[in-house]
């Protein structure tokens, strides 16, 4: 068990994708072997020059700063093929080879949930986060994010307050925390969910990692929720990867004149989901997460569906007939007010099914 | 021409559909041959005993009080077929038969913009609709809504402000003002635009009238803006006539916590275009709008267009080879800020357009 992990950390390391993996176990059969292979037979075998150099001469100060951490309690790597890693990784492209994980690596098989948004957020954009993860969290999924400033804050904090999970993915080595100030949070996210890293240990906050990560945030999630953005901020992109990706992507609005809300109106334009309650998220994600909420099913029955404006039609068409009915006769008895008979009496008799009299009076068509 | 005034007034108090008028048309040749019929040969015709009544023996003194009022200055009728006849009102079902107007009829030939919503609405909306309204009035757009309190006193307001046109549909007959409180306005409109309503003179406010009264507001229009609609309100149901009439349905987002956004944004969620700008409005009506904008087209290019980030990548790729670049490198050359490079950089890789090497540095891929 301790070689393989050897050899995964070898693999990942040398910053191998998941499709040079599979091309190279289908010449060589294990992991195991792929790193026993001398450098001609992986050069031969279309692996490029740092590729190579870096499997057949690991960095054994690296491997051995890796082992160490492994054997520390809740640290564990998941790597492709494991039984713990996530089947939502199998279908995006671009999959993890390795995860490192701090926490409860079992976090990451239930149903997900992406909470992101701006660094800069304002109070109400914090409440919301914290309020829809907190909810979510508490209906059984896993809320994943980002742990920068701002709304990922709220939506990890939010989970952790309703006794959930939640999941930090992390743009730096496991063993760092960026930003610093986060680093309370952290700690308690490794203990109530889990804390995740595809980079080495002690790899620095470059910057382009974060986008990079950004793709496992949307990739683990059934659906990325965008709480506040500015227009061409990095959450957007995440959103544009979840929908690459084919995930569900919401979003909240906000007022015309908030320079927070016109990312949030972009998506929607573009086809995000606009979203006002937890509710609507959860209509959206429960037939997605299917089995897996199985056990909180019964709690999620709470929102009462709004009832749908067909319903009204109908109630209507009960009190409409070839005698004519004045429509304060039809207010009493269907319980619709005015407002409502008026206009769907005049949209009934646009399609023809029903004619109008004078005096406020209608009747069924033909 | 009064004896056709006066045939058309008949037809109108009979409550005559346009549908009824037209079969009626083609057996008897004209309104005023349709008018001198004896109720047989209307009955015949298919046409109602109450309307056969109407028409046969019409309401004299309801008659001369509207010729009365047609000899006032600025008073006019506008008959199914005349020149002056809406064209918008011949692409929609349940057209009306004779509009009443007090203004300036050719107001009702300029590409109209409806903007409706709450009658209670917040000092932000009211200040939206006002300024949505001051813009496109003064891109030579007509501002249609309904003189109700709230945001349509603000629409017509803004116009007005803009010295553009506004168009106010009554629910009641054209002379009688309701509410009340809007009198002034309505003066006001009548000289700067114009007063419209299909009810005959006197007509009071019955309840019913006013969802009728809103197929005309949005008939008129190439669109129709809601600023601020609560669910189930009134609004909803007029920009689902704007809808299925065809038009153009634009909703202002709001806050989800605030009770008037909702119908905005169940519109929204129907498909209605989410609108944060005037710009926005123009961009979709001012292709419809055509020739009738000519004369103002050069004054409305003032909003620039928002690069689309396509144009970032055909930036980017120009500074991709197959050397590899670092990131620090592209961001000096291409202008990108390292958050936009990375996020585009891992789309591309995505696509396999692009590879990225170690330390972020990046090659074409292939």
């Amino acid at each position: 068990m301790q070689t393989d992990r050897r050899s995964w950390l070898i693999l990942a390391l040398a910053y191998l994708r998941v499709s040079d993996l599979q091309l190279l176990l289908e010449l060589f059969g294990s992991v195991d072997a792929i790193v026993k292979q001398p450098r001609s037979r992986l050069a031969e075998a279309g692996l490029s020059d740092e590729k190579c150099a870096a499997v057949t001469t690991p960095d054994e100060t690296a491997l051995a700063t890796a082992l160490a951490w492994l054997d520390e309690d809740q640290h564990e790597l998941v790597a492709w093929g494991d039984a713990a890693y996530p089947e939502m990784y199998t279908q995006i492209p671009g999959p993890p080879l390795l995860l490192y994980i701090n926490g409860d690596a079992s976090a990451l098989q239930l149903p997900a949930l992406a909470i992101i948004g701006s660094r800069n957020p304002t109070q109400g954009g914090i409440r919301n986060a914290h309020n829809f993860s907190k909810h979510l969290a508490g209906q059984g999924f896993s809320i994943v994010s980002g742990l920068a400033q701002g709304i990922d804050a709220a939506a990890h904090q939010g989970a952790l307050d309703a006794g959930g999970k939640t999941i930090a993915f992390l743009g730096t080595g496991i063993d760092r925390v960026y930003p610093a100030m986060n680093r309370e949070l952290a700690h308690t996210i490794a203990t109530q969910g889990a804390l995740v890293s595809e980079y080495p240990l002690g790899a620095p906050p470059e910057r382009w990692h974060f986008p990079e990560r950004n793709r496992l945030i949307s990739g683990l999630s059934l659906g990325t929720l965008v709480v506040e953005a500015a227009r061409r901020s990095g959450s957007l992109i995440t959103a544009r990867l979840a929908a690459e990706q084919g995930r569900e992507v919401f979003a909240l609005p906000g007022s015309i004149h908030s320079p927070l809300a016109r990312g949030c109106h972009e998506l929607i334009r573009q086809g995000a989901k606009l979203v006002e309650t937890a509710g609507d998220i959860l209509a959206e994600l429960r037939p997605l997460a299917g089995h897996m909420l199985a056990a909180t099913s019964a709690a999620s029955q709470e929102q009462a569906p709004i009832a749908e404006p067909d319903d009204d039609y109908a109630e209507l068409r009960k009190y409409l007939g070839h005698d004519p009915v004045s429509i304060d006769d039809l207010e009493r008895q269907s319980g619709l007010t005015i407002d409502q008979l008026s206009s769907m009496l005049l949209i009934l008799e646009l399609h023809g099914e029903v004619e109008s009299l004078s005096g406020g009076r209608y009747t069924l068509a033909g």
